[in-house]
């Protein structure tokens, strides 16, 4: 002690005012309070409740020391399994269902709107422009089906011109730019112009239920919570038209394998529909389809922008 | 719609149980029940809580999709900035308060013990044996300081040979390691046995303030937020014996810049001391330093590992 006594008193602890450091009680107040001189006042908004909210879960399952190394780990992990092609860190906000809760949240339908779901990671070039009626399965293999609908806003009138931007995985559940060998990014896509009064209808065929990447850190997730990684077969759209907004969705099979465990939380009820089965050589022939095939129908309804009816 | 009177009837969207499926309002519950298999239920437990607060968190702000991709690409930069000596998601836990609240969770002080803080990425190597008294100041450059102290239990009966681990930045904020022209690791680092009385004292010099890595994507959400990087002037100390809980703290110098602000939130009151200048050309004879130099002192306090005195 003979140190401190040279200089003329015990060294007591100085006055920092404890209320502004860090407690188990007060972290996310503290926490929180470094982020008071954020200029922009909704990235402020965001910090602070998210710092809230994770601070919340740290306390609610008191999480140790190794379970928080494990989490650094596996994030790092993510990261490192991110590149042009794979975007890990999307599927974890897949498989959390993140994705979707956002989605969601700034696509609340109403008024019989027609519900979004995920966009997912598929839609990665323009699809190829394609008349009314033309099929968008180049490789001609598959269940034919014939896939017929229409765009309308909420008072039932048509959507003439609106456009309908569709693409979907094959039979074997991969989408073109998956399939290396055929170096195709346009097989099972297409964009089409509704017609006059609002209708289109394109040849493709059934689509089938696909794992998600599960060769990665969200594939280690999955199994380790005996979760399986498959989505319910479903075609994908996008469908605009100016005084509208934007509706991104799928359309699924009903009775696909997965409908009611989808690994991304994707399928709402109201956008299942059956693919009911055609066995006539006339109607085969005006669609330009082999005898049989299905058959699928969907009547888009758009949300007018400014809520007053749109255009 | 003649395609849908083909197969008899209108196809009615088919019976999913809605309350299975995903909806705004019951989102957490319905990811926390795909979890439900999880056979480890601290894991079930952990990613339940998580699915919960990140929900919650997301409809507190209505998070927009920009946001969220916003979110998406600041992961995706943090993991492509981690490498094998900069771990960026652990400055993102830092800078959140994340690792300093389970720190603090998971080494509750009580009964006076000494309180815990951070270990921080710089314990990279073990440190060098070194005999009482000796100095880790290897290159000499820095106001010289005599570190002493002591290492108890609650009740005041020392822990005679406890093992005092202590490593902290040089003159300019700098670790050894992070100067790659000195191909130093064991400047200003040391692992010393307390003596009989459970006392130990060593040679070096006082820290410096330092900015955490500020570089990357966890320095630009600080600039966006307009926080500094700096962490208040220290020197590391784990302290471990048998029978007692390790204890890895910090020694925060008293007056040093941004001892309330803390870039990683590291700073507790008790934690703070005096550096006191001594100019006594006998005591620095004695102590082996040039005069003046500056003292300190830090009575750690150990926790009983089985709360009954411990060994």
């Amino acid at each position: 002690m003979a140190e401190r006594d040279v200089s003329g008193a015990v060294a007591e602890p100085p006055a920092v005012p404890a209320s502004e450091l860090f407690s188990e009680e007060r972290s996310a107040e503290v926490v929180a309070a470094s982020f008071a001189g954020t200029r922009d006042a909704r990235l402020r908004r965001v910090l602070t409740s998210l710092v809230r909210h994770l601070h919340d879960f740290i306390k609610d399952v008191e999480l140790t020391d190794e379970e928080w190394a494990a989490a650094i780990e596996f994030l790092t992990a993510t990261g490192r399994t991110c590149t042009e092609t794979r975007q890990e860190f999307i599927l974890l906000s897949d498989v959390l269902g993140a994705s979707m809760l956002v989605e969601t949240i700034n696509n609340r339908a109403g008024d019989g709107t027609t519900e979004s779901t995920v966009e997912g990671p598929f839609h990665v070039v323009a699809s190829p422009r394609r008349e009314l009626g033309a099929s968008i399965a180049e490789d001609g293999r598959g269940t034919p089906c014939l896939v017929t609908g229409s765009v309308a806003g909420p008072d039932g009138r048509p959507v003439p011109g609106a456009e309908v931007d569709v693409w979907q995985a094959d039979d074997e559940g991969f989408y073109d730019v998956q399939r290396p060998e055929t170096k195709s990014d346009r097989n099972l896509r297409g964009l089409f112009t509704a017609d006059g009064d609002g209708r289109f209808r394109f040849r493709s065929i059934v689509p089938r239920y696909y794992p998600i990447p599960a060769d990665g850190p969200v594939g280690r997730l999955l199994a380790a919570t005996s979760r399986h990684p498959n989505r319910p077969a479903h075609i994908h759209f996008e469908v605009s038209a100016p005084g509208y907004r934007t509706v991104t969705t799928h359309l699924f099979v009903a009775g696909t394998p997965y409908l009611d465990s989808d690994a991304v939380f994707g399928v709402k009820p109201s956008l299942v529909r059956d693919f009911p089965l055609v066995d006539d050589p006339v109607r085969a022939a005006q669609a330009g389809l082999p005898n049989p095939f299905r058959t699928v129908h969907f009547d888009v309804v758009l949300s007018p922008l400014d809520g007053d009816g749109g255009r």
